[in-house]
């Protein structure tokens, strides 16, 4: 059961798309760990914290948005919200969305996502994070940005 | 080593389709977990139990089908079918399928799928269990049927 | 923390993309596990091994590359390779590949990537490893190349 987590965004051209998100990653501070991506809970109790340094080759669960775009001159944007529910007992939602487009955007679209998710739950909310980012591609580029969660 | 297993099966509409999914993940009872996507074996000796209530933000590894909509009157169906062997110190095979289409349909084509994959290892089939779910689209829908691993 | 690590790569026809994408896993001999799809690093002192018989539905953690089609005479392929660092107490790099096309440019494109994520590193390559495997879709195909972790 994971006890912190932190958010993290990056963006990066690349020799291909695949090489464009790795550079996505280390940007973000994240691209020397295996990410395992999984659909998108905040555990109760569990801690935000600053970006943590990784072990090299660790295995890490993120729920992460990604985009990738071979068109020059293209703006992408990704971003992820997290809603915290005032019940502390209960646990976090996250969003993820990533598209062509501006940065705010992006970021909106996803805090919306995340306070729609809340309302599903019939939970009410506490607090409300993001984090986004958005790259104009040269030649081929990526943006990226993760919920890291850790113990 | 997972030593339990489950199926699960939800529909759902939502503000955007990662909403309708997370509806759909909500209504199969998995919604507050994190899923972490696998392939798709069932352990030698895994017993079938009933739905689990999950600890909320844990990593649970499950093998699913899901699709998505966003064109209203469309049905869209997932499944999700496991084939067990004789030999009991075998494993289980998992096959998932999601397509628009009924729910008799997509379960039909996914109990094949998973008695094709016995026919291909040249073990005989003890039971076939399967699961699914068909949804129609009002705005945004989703549909998932899962088996998920536990210990 | 992953400590050894194997290449694998395998081929299949099948009854649907899936049952294809299982037969390429059962060639590659990771058939019966579940696999675990991570981004894609080799832990610093991890070491390559031959291919090991892995515990029937143990949960494994890989990086691969893998394509299916359903198009008669179309020749796919998948590859993966590794760049390994002079310093060995960095990580290594996987990259993963797949498109139509012959087996040696495939290997030939993702050896590039790997040497390329490097380079964004700033770190000396002191080893580059990589699988391929092709191909020819009769009705319908799979190929897949996978780096595969173990402790």
């Amino acid at each position: 059961m994971p006890t912190r987590y932190f958010l993290a965004s990056g963006s990066s051209e690349g020799y291909t798309t695949l090489n464009a998100f790795d550079g996505a990653l280390l940007h973000a501070g994240i691209g020397n760990t295996n990410i395992v991506k999984m659909s998108s809970i905040v555990p109760p109790h569990c801690k935000l914290v600053a970006p943590i340094a990784l072990p090299a080759g660790a295995l890490v669960p993120a729920a992460y948005a990604a985009i990738t775009s071979d068109t020059p001159g293209e703006i992408i944007a990704a971003g992820v919200a997290i809603a915290l529910p005032t019940d502390e007992n209960q646990n976090g939602l996250i969003m993820e969305y990533s598209a062509k487009g501006e940065r705010h955007k992006i970021e909106e679209v996803v805090r919306n996502m995340a306070m729609e998710g809340m309302k599903l739950r019939g939970w009410e909310i506490k607090d409300l994070q993001s984090i986004a980012i958005e790259h104009k591609v040269e030649k081929i580029g990526a943006a990226l940005a993760a919920v890291v969660l850790w113990s």
